[in-house]
């Protein structure tokens, strides 16, 4: 069970927990974009650190440096650029390792304690000259205030900022903590493990194995909850720094402060998660794929994500067509068990709820209304499998619909 | 091996094979849009006959029906309507069953010999009058030449008629046999078993376990090596009709005539499955990916699968950009093994040949180069994982472009 309660969203970002500064540059990465391309998190002190990491098996050489520097759990700043992947290039672990190290020597802090990460186009040649240009001047930048900057310049064909923060109280000994994120994420996005970069702080006093138990658990509920085009990206990375500065117990054990604190990390996530599915590459409509009453939780999650992920689904959501029978055939492509002559559908919106489907068959719904309902920005798609005691399988999947622009960006990318 | 010497093309499709008829007429299934939507296959005697279907749980009634009218592996006749996929309906089975029932009575044979599909819209009630009024007239129209307008009458939102047919000889006898077929599909496509409607027949004498092992061989290279949008049809099904008419001795085992067949078979059924990518919907080029030199066979397969199926693949090749990194995510995310170090990329077509990707790394070819070369109407990616002694590990797979057409045709199907 996960509990929200008695959480309060704060400002801030991935600057709102006690030690963290942040800020950008424009080191010349994006030739041609005119914004900044290179961002850097900073702790004043070192953290207890855990990542999850794409698996894909083609990596960007950014994610074996950090795998090698988050070895002892140990990190004290973030350095991300966009516009290059380093990801299929001769130079790659040169390049992420001179990242690290001008990091390091600009800030003080040892070129093991820093993560690094990058996002962009995959096979392409980078050159060391913006990052000795744009780095010095970087570490200068920091600030309290910096996480939108920090946000702005990570990100690529997104459009939207994608930053949470929350404050929370941690029940053992009454301390107030504070937990928040940044992340980019917009296409090349597939659920398999964290499908986008991500960079959580903390101030709360955790060990290291228990916070990457909380962050790999909430990323099963959150980023492994979204596809956007089925497509998994090779520099895929969710990190998350905690300075311990709230001076709350260490948390080493499942007990009511992880819990609390593990409510925290799923608010950040799942918000960050949302807001990449509603901003998918072209996207009119949040799609949310709500599965209940599964034969298994497995079930359920298989389902709901096969829902999200269907392009055919997608086009009819573009189109607010209740074509119901696309989204009984990406059920039953997923893999999962169920029964088909149990099912039941609605669609539901802010302008409505239409059952489409019940028993596995048509119910003659109105085309009408149910055009209406997912007229709407968000549209949630209810499949029910009918399972008798089994209010526990169930699982929630976001993604968005699939529009002449999704083509539009991906054809024009590189151009 | 497959064994392609000695087959000769021939005009005829469907009823190419000695015995078999086809025809088509307008049921009205499809109420406005005027064209023919059920078709009629007849052989003047029972066949050996096997299939192969969707994985897909949620099934079309006609699947479940022509599954249990295969059991004793005879078939005389094939009745389909497009239109609507007769697939969660509370009456798909009586409407199946009626089907088949009214063209056995129509052209006296036995309900139990006749195969039935549908295909079109997913849960939508269909009623009996337009196969009371529509079945009696098809079976007044068969025709030797009814092979096109039979492929005609099951197409969706396919643009090509699907039709193959072959001669060839039977070394052991020395007998001439012919084999033909049809088939549609357009959208819905992934490979999970058959991807779409084939209808295959042939005067052959072959016994229904080895007709039964060479569809579902065949099918593997074929059919299962397409996919144009990831989703898996309802009600995908592909079946042979063998007459024996051609008068050879029975094939019934791996012998020097069963190759002969099992080739002419592959022929068929490549050849449709290649024009089933190339017409996938919204397209304008065909992809083919071929994987050699990889660590296994199973690995091939399933990383010339990834590629083809790669939105992000497809919208580059749509663009003729050689977005090559998009090639490595794909295949890195395929689920197969192998090492990023050792492949090398080439982009070839009727234009030219351009090698992107040496040893994991960019090569710096020429962009505009390139581009022209992804200009044609054909474009093959071949991807060599340079592992050695591994010749036989090879796999081709089929796709095409994403397009802003996929979008409108899949965004407006029921409008």
């Amino acid at each position: 069970m996960i509990t929200f309660e008695g959480l309060n969203p704060i400002y801030g970002g991935v600057c709102a927990a006690a030690g963290f500064t942040a800020g950008a540059v424009r080191a010349g990465i994006k030739a041609s974009s005119g914004k900044d391309d290179l961002a850097l998190i900073y702790c004043v002190k070192p953290c207890s650190a855990a990542a999850v990491y794409t698996q894909n098996i083609v990596k960007g050489a950014p994610i074996t440096v950090t795998q090698k520097h988050l070895k002892d759990g140990k990190a004290q700043a973030v350095i991300v650029n966009s516009g290059n992947a380093n990801t299929c290039n001769a130079n790659g672990i040169e390049i992420a390792e001179l990242m690290c190290g001008l990091t390091a020597d600009c800030i003080k802090i040892k070129k093991e304690d820093v993560i690094v990460a990058s996002t962009g186009v995959i096979g392409q040649q980078l050159t060391r000259e913006p990052f000795e240009k744009g780095i010095p001047v970087l570490a200068g930048v920091l600030s309290e205030v910096g996480s939108t900057d920090a946000c702005k310049a990570i990100m690529t064909t997104d459009t939207r900022v994608k930053e949470f923060a929350f404050e929370f109280t941690l029940p053992l000994g009454n301390k107030t903590c504070r937990i928040g994120g940044i992340s980019k994420g917009s296409g090349m996005i597939n659920p398999d493990m964290a499908t986008l970069l991500a960079f959580i702080t903390t101030d709360a006093a955790i060990s290291v194995p228990m916070l990457q138990k909380a962050l790999s658990d909430a990323n099963e509920i959150s980023y492994s909850r979204v596809n956007i085009d089925g497509d998994t990206s090779t520099n895929d990375m969710a990190s998350v720094m905690a300075s311990g500065l709230a001076g709350n117990e260490l948390i080493t054990e499942e007990n009511e402060d992880y819990e609390a604190f593990f409510g925290a990390l799923c608010a950040v996530m799942l918000n960050l998660a949302k807001e990449t599915a509603r901003d998918g590459e072209g996207a009119t409509k949040l799609i949310e794929c709500a599965v209940m009453n599964a034969p298994s939780e497995e079930a359920a999650a298989l389902i709901s994500r096969a829902v999200i992920s269907s392009s055919l689904v997608k086009a009819a959501v573009f189109a607010a067509d209740a074509n119901w029978g696309r989204i009984m055939m990406a059920a039953g492509a997923s893999g999962a068990e169920f029964d088909p002559e149990k099912v039941s559908v609605r669609i539901v919106s802010e302008n409505g709820d239409v059952k489409v489907c019940e028993n596995g068959a048509g119910v003659g719904h109105s085309d009408e209304e149910a055009h209406k309902v997912l007229l709407a920005d968000e549209v949630i798609i209810v499949i029910d499998l009918g399972e008798e005691n089994a209010e526990l399988n169930r699982s929630v999947a976001w993604g968005c619909d699939l529009t002449y622009d999704y083509v539009k960006i991906n054809a024009e990318y590189r151009t």
